[in-house]
This record gives C-alpha cells, sequence and structure tokens, in this order.
C-alpha cells in the first residue's frame, strides 16, 4: 500500500485527542473520514472538511487505515464486532489506551479477522498533536507501520519499537514512570530546600541540570545490566546506601515527607541483603525485576 | 583576602577523596599543606610537592584556608577543638559529609571561636574532583566565597548557594535523590521491558529523551509552586492518576517489582483526597512538604 499525502485515512472516536488527531491530519491535507457515537462531536472537524459517515462499518470502508482512539479496548471491540463491519483487508491504528495484554489480544483478534494491527500510544496532550512534542509509539509488523508511517507522521513524532503488540503500551508507562519519577525526585527536594527559604524557583534549574546528567549515564549502566556484570566502578552499593540514609535522615529532621527516601532505602538495602553490596547501583534491576514484599 | 594562584592551602583529611582534593591543588601550582592521622596516606602527595605539617594546629596556620575533609562532624569538632589549634582569623572550608543541623552547628561553633566558615558537599567521586564533572557545592558568607573561589575552582565546579550554612548539605542530598530517581525509574522501566524481550541498551535512549524532556519543565513548574495556584494547563491530577494506575496494573501483570508506582499512586491518590483532583501534578508538593504515614 502507498502511503501519501493524499492517501484516506479514517479516525474512530472523537474525544479531545481524537479530534486533535483528526484535525491534524485535515490540517496536512488528508481526505479524512471520521466516526462518532455523538455526532455533534464531529462538527467542527466537518466544517473544516472532514467526511461524516453514518456507520462504524462505512468509516472503516473509507480510509486506507483507520485510527481508533476511543476509550478503552472493550469499546473497540464493541465497536468493530458489529455485524456490519468488514475487517478484511483493511489496517486498524489502535491508538486506545490499554494495557500490554489487550494489545496483543487486540492484534490476534483483528488479524483473525483479516486486518493488518498496529497498536499504538500517544505521549503527547492534544494540544501537542502534529508538533514535535507529540510523541506516538507504535508496535506491530513493520511493514505495516512502514505502509502508514507518512500518516502516522502527520500526528507528530512516529516511533516504531517493534514486532510485539504490546510493546507501544509498555513503553509508554514505563516514560510515564520516568516522568512521574523526576517530578517526584523534584518535589521531595523542593520541599526540603522550603524549609530553608529556598524557593522552588531557585532549587529548579539545579534538580533540572542533575536529571539531565543522571540521564546521560543511563545508556552506559544499560551495557552492564545486559552483561550481568556490575563493577563498582563509580561507587559501590553499600557507599551509596549511607548516603542514601543521610536523605532519609535530612528528609525526616526538616519535617517533610520521607516516604520516598525510605523507599529507596529499602530497595537498596534488599540488595545489599542478597550480597550485592559491593557491585555498582544498576545490579538493583534484580530487585525492580521480581514481585516485592 | 587576595585568593590567588600562590595563596597556600591547607588540606585536613586524606581519605580517598582528600587526597583527590590535595592533588588538584598541588596539579595547579597551589602551595599546599596537608595533615592526616596516619601520615602514610600523605607519602605519594608530598612526593609532589606538599608540605606535611606534624599537627593540625600547624597545618591550619600554614594556608590562608583549610579544607576539611575527615570521617564526620565529630571527628571535625575533636580534632579542631584541640588545645592548641588557633582558629582566629582562619577560614575553614569543611567539605565533610553531614547534615544541615550539623553544618549549621558548625559554623556557629566556628564563628564563636573567630573563624570564618564556609560548608560544602562534593557531588563528585575522587576521580572527577579538578574536572568540570566535579561539583562543589558551598554555603556561607558569600564575602567568604568569593575571598576562596578560585581555590574552590581549582576543585572543581565551584557552586554557591547561599549564606544559610546548612544549604550545601540540603542541596547535595535533594540531588541524590534525584539522582537515585532516575536510576530507579529506569530499572522500573528496564524490568517490565525486558519481559518483553527488550533488552536494557534498547530502552536506555528512550528513558534518557523522557528524563531530559521532563526536566525542561521543572523551571514552569516551580513557578506554579512558587505562586501557589496549580492550573490543569496540562492534565489534571484525576487523568494522571488514571494513567499510574495503569503502572500500577501493567507492573503487577508482568511481575515485577510494583512498589515504586503504589508509591507514586499512593502519593497522587492523597492529593485528590485533599480535594487536588482538578489541579495540575505539582500541587503533590503539599504531600511532599508533610511527614507522611
Amino acid at each position: 500500500m502507498n502511503d501519501k499525502t493524499s492517501t484516506p485515512v479514517t479516525v474512530i472516536g472523537l474525544g479531545l485527542m481524537g479530534q486533535a488527531l483528526a484535525g491534524a491530519l485535515l490540517k496536512a491535507g488528508r481526505p479524512t473520514t471520521v466516526w462518532n457515537r455523538t455526532t455533534s462531536k464531529a462538527d467542527q472537524l466537518v466544517a473544516d472538511g472532514a467526511h461524516l459517515a453514518p456507520t462504524v462499518g462505512e468509516a472503516i470502508k473509507a480510509g486506507s487505515a483507520a485510527i481508533l482512539c476511543v476509550t478503552d479496548y472493550e469499546a473497540v471491540h464493541e465497536l468493530l464486532g458489529a455485524s456490519d463491519v468488514e475487517l478484511e483487508g483493511t489496517t486498524l491504528i489502535n491508538l486506545t489506551s490499554g494495557d500490554s495484554t489487550q494489545a496483543r489480544e487486540t492484534a490476534r483478534w483483528a488479524r483473525e479477522r483479516g486486518a493488518r494491527y498496529l497498536d499504538g500510544a500517544i505521549m503527547a496532550i492534544p494540544a501537542t498533536i502534529g508538533t514535535p512534542d507529540g510523541i506516538i509509539l507504535t508496535s506491530g509488523p513493520k511493514p505495516d507501520f512502514e505502509a502508514h508511517e507518512a500518516t502516522l507522521a502527520e500526528l507528530g513524532v512516529a516511533t516504531y519499537l517493534g514486532e510485539d503488540a504490546g510493546l507501544a503500551s509498555l513503553y509508554d508507562v514505563a516514560g510515564l514512570a520516568m516522568m512521574w519519577s523526576v517530578l517526584n525526585a523534584w518535589l521531595q527536594g523542593t520541599a526540603m530546600l522550603r524549609t530553608a527559604g529556598v524557593d522552588a524557583a531557585t532549587y529548579a534549574p539545579f534538580a533540572q541540570q542533575i536529571a539531565v546528567g543522571v540521564a546521560d549515564w543511563l545508556p552506559g549502566y544499560a551495557e552492564q545490566i545486559d552483561r550481568g556484570s556490575f563493577p563498582a566502578e563509580v561507587a559501590t552499593l553499600e557507599t551509596e546506601a549511607r548516603a542514601i540514609g543521610h536523605l532519609v535522615e535530612e528528609a525526616e529532621a526538616v519535617g517533610v515527607n520521607a516516604e520516598l527516601p525510605k523507599l529507596i532505602k529499602a530497595m537498596a538495602d534488599r540488595a545489599i541483603a542478597a550480597g550485592h553490596g559491593g557491585e555498582q547501583y544498576p545490579v538493583l534491576i534484580e530487585e525492580f525485576a521480581r514481585p516485592g514484599s
């Protein structure tokens, strides 16, 4: 299949995100068909040139690919399982939020019905769709990604992760875990420094510099994990654990929340108890890889 | 006081870090006096041109400033409290590890004895002392920092934080909290993706990109904290909490540790229970600022 700027695309589901997706396609000059249960949500898009299909079946027929952005995977199955929907030969690009198990099951379900299937996750807010700040994660068969790469590129930075349909969801939550962790660590530091009269704006550039500096270590530390060997080139886990202890004590002494420092300490202490005190921090992968207490 | 390359400096405490500090000063051509309880630790430094003082008192007399890098603050008091040590008119730059309370108490103690006092924290390993990767945090009276800024610059990137002697320790642990949090979030994601056969090296650049991107938001979010106003410009905390729930469920479904995801969720849930569900993530500062359960 050829993916050109003239290739028609369908968007099913017109919440705020679905509207942003269809809007970006229209702005790029794509013939765009839309469907939503409540048709009034299509009003602005129709005014901007979208074609409103009367049924999901006709919406899917109209596009070379159908982008799905609905409430959840149950809604995907309910809409696509209707008797008038023909999936044979279509391509589904499912950007609905869900987990890796749902993504893999839906991929299997769609393929059994003769559809090509890509699963995706949107790391963006509606306002950044169609800009370099909108990341569209996708996983599934590579030829299917390549066939629709130009369409996905209209929506943001289209990133292909691999054949396993579950990868987009996994990368999504892993990336979000990083996001919340950077924010929480910054809030922890901000809370501590405010007890000494330092305002958040004064501390923020320092926290930013540390986060960027540490992020730069990850590729090197990743090699240790892939080799399964953690020589203490920088510092031993035991040395780090003493410093983590200082963090816990300082948080308690200045009277702020100490739960995050205590969790950092608990994970390190467990790795030391397992005999890894003389190794380097990334050896904690063994603790993160198994269900905790 | 004039701080030139010819100004003599003293280093007290010659563990691995103290040796690195004295070594960097010698390399920069500074007349350097050293002292350590076990004198053999000075052997290499003496061979490189350092003067070994026989007592702490004489070591302090020899330098325009004395850099202290010993085991802990008790050792600082024990060494400087000896009867032959004259502190009147000296400058102490205490780079010994400790907390903000110890730093403030020691500043008071030193000033009562007529000494100028800067407290510091070293965000570096011995190998990066004297390089742009070695960060030397300092706090105390600004004129005292300025008088010795050139000396501190020989040791790494000298950063002045403010008058309060406790700030260096607070920034130090806050920065370390960021470091461990970035590493832990990356380990969490790595553990999850390895269940899908993705190796650590494949995931690391993605995690790095997210960390750097989120770090870039901190100065803007800091303004919300300083204003005490958290309008949901990007997403409401309630929306974020649903996504955090997906992270917890995914971690449990793939069988890895879920304690970090659960802590992220607990903090967000508490802020929502306190009525902040319609505000933006940094409103969590209120949870981080008070002792937890």
